[in-house]
C-alpha cells in the first residue's frame, strides 16, 4: 500500500475571485486518494528585505518554509503580469528560497507541478520564467502536461467561475498523477 | 539649450547596503547637468491585490505611478534573485502598471536604463526578463551599452561597497547618455 503524501499548493495571485485560485482549488480535490493537501495563502508574505531577514524570518515567512519543507510535493497556480511571474508570488519564493539563519533552503529537490489561467497564452510566458527560477532552485519541475488554460475561450469557464472545460480538467488530472508518480519514485 | 529632464531611479533590492542601490546613487550622480532625479523607494509599496486596487491605489502606490507620469525617463537597478527579478521589483512594477482606476499606466512609452550588480552574471538573466517584461509594457528600453557588474570580480568595489571599477563607471555614463538623448531625440 502506498504511503501518505502531502501536497503544498498556492496561488500566485492574491484576488479572492482569481481564477488561479479556483482551478489550484479544483486541482487539489481531484487528488486521488491518499494524498493530503493544503492550500497557502501569500497575503501576509512582505517584502523581502535582507536587511528583516537578518533579524530572523518573519511569522508568516517561517510558518510558510515549514510547510514547503513538511510537504512532499508542491503545486503552484502561476498568474502572468506584463509577461511574467507575479510579484507576489516571485517575492514569496525569494523567501522561501532563502538558506540563511542556519536554515536550509526547503525548495531545493522538491518536485512541483504548475498550471495556469490567463489571457490568450493561457499563462505560457509567466510559466516559462517561473520554469527557470524553479531549475535555478535545483527543484524537480513536472514537464509534462503543461496547464495553459486560457480565460477567454469560450465555455471554458461558466458564470461563476468555475472550470468547464473537460479537456482542461483531465489534463490537470494527468499533471498531478504525473506529480505523484514522480513523488514516489524519488523515494525509493 | 537643452531643457530640464526629470528622471525618476529605484532599486529592486530593499537592503539598506544593496550594491544595487550604490550603483544607483553612483549613476544618478553621474547624470549631465539639466537633469534632475530623485530616486524612489520602494518599501511602501504593499503586494498587488486586484481587491485593494479595487478600492483605490493605496497612497504609496499613488505617489508611485504619479513620480513616474512626471518623469522624462527611468532608471531601474535590477538585482537578480533566483535567476530572475526579484518580487519586490516586480511587485512595484505589477502596481505601476495597472490601468484601473481612470488612470492609465504611466509606463507606457516611457525611456528606460537598466543597470545591475550580481554574482557572476553581473544580473544578466534577471535583466532579461526584466527586458521581456518592459517591452510588454511598450516602454523604450535603451539597449545598450549593458551594464552587467559583477561583486565577485577583484577591485570592482573598495571595502566600503563603492564601485572602483573605473571601465563600469565610464560604461553607466554611456548607458546615461544613451538614455538622455533618445528622451530628448523623442521629444522632437
Amino acid at each position: 500500500m502506498k504511503k501518505q503524501l502531502h501536497i503544498l499548493a498556492f496561488a500566485g495571485s492574491l484576488r479572492k475571485d482569481s481564477y488561479n485560485r479556483k482551478v489550484l482549488s479544483l486541482a487539489c480535490n481531484s487528488l486521488p486518494e491518499g494524498t493530503s493537501y493544503e492550500i497557502f495563502e501569500l497575503n501576509d508574505i512582505p517584502l523581502f528585505n535582507e536587511d528583516v531577514e537578518a533579524l530572523g524570518f518573519p511569522e508568516s515567512v517561517a510558518a510558510f518554509r515549514q510547510k514547503i519543507q513538511k510537504a512532499d510535493a508542491l503545486v503552484i497556480a502561476c498568474p502572468e503580469y506584463n509577461s511574467s511571474i507575479t510579484g507576489v508570488l516571485k517575492n514569496a519564493l525569494d523567501w522561501a528560497s532563502r538558506s540563511e539563519n542556519k536554515q536550509p533552503n526547503p525548495l531545493i529537490k522538491k518536485p512541483v507541478a504548475i498550471l495556469g489561467v490567463g489571457e490568450r497564452g493561457g499563462t505560457s510566458r509567466a510559466q516559462y520564467h517561473l520554469r527557470q527560477v524553479l531549475n535555478h532552485l535545483n527543484m524537480y519541475v513536472i514537464n509534462k502536461p503543461e496547464i495553459l488554460i486560457s480565460i477567454k475561450s469560450e465555455k471554458t469557464f461558466d458564470e461563476k467561475g468555475n472550470l468547464m472545460d473537460e479537456f482542461a480538467i483531465n489534463l490537470i488530472k494527468k499533471l498531478l498523477t504525473s506529480l505523484i508518480d514522480f513523488t514516489y519514485q524519488m523515494r525509493k
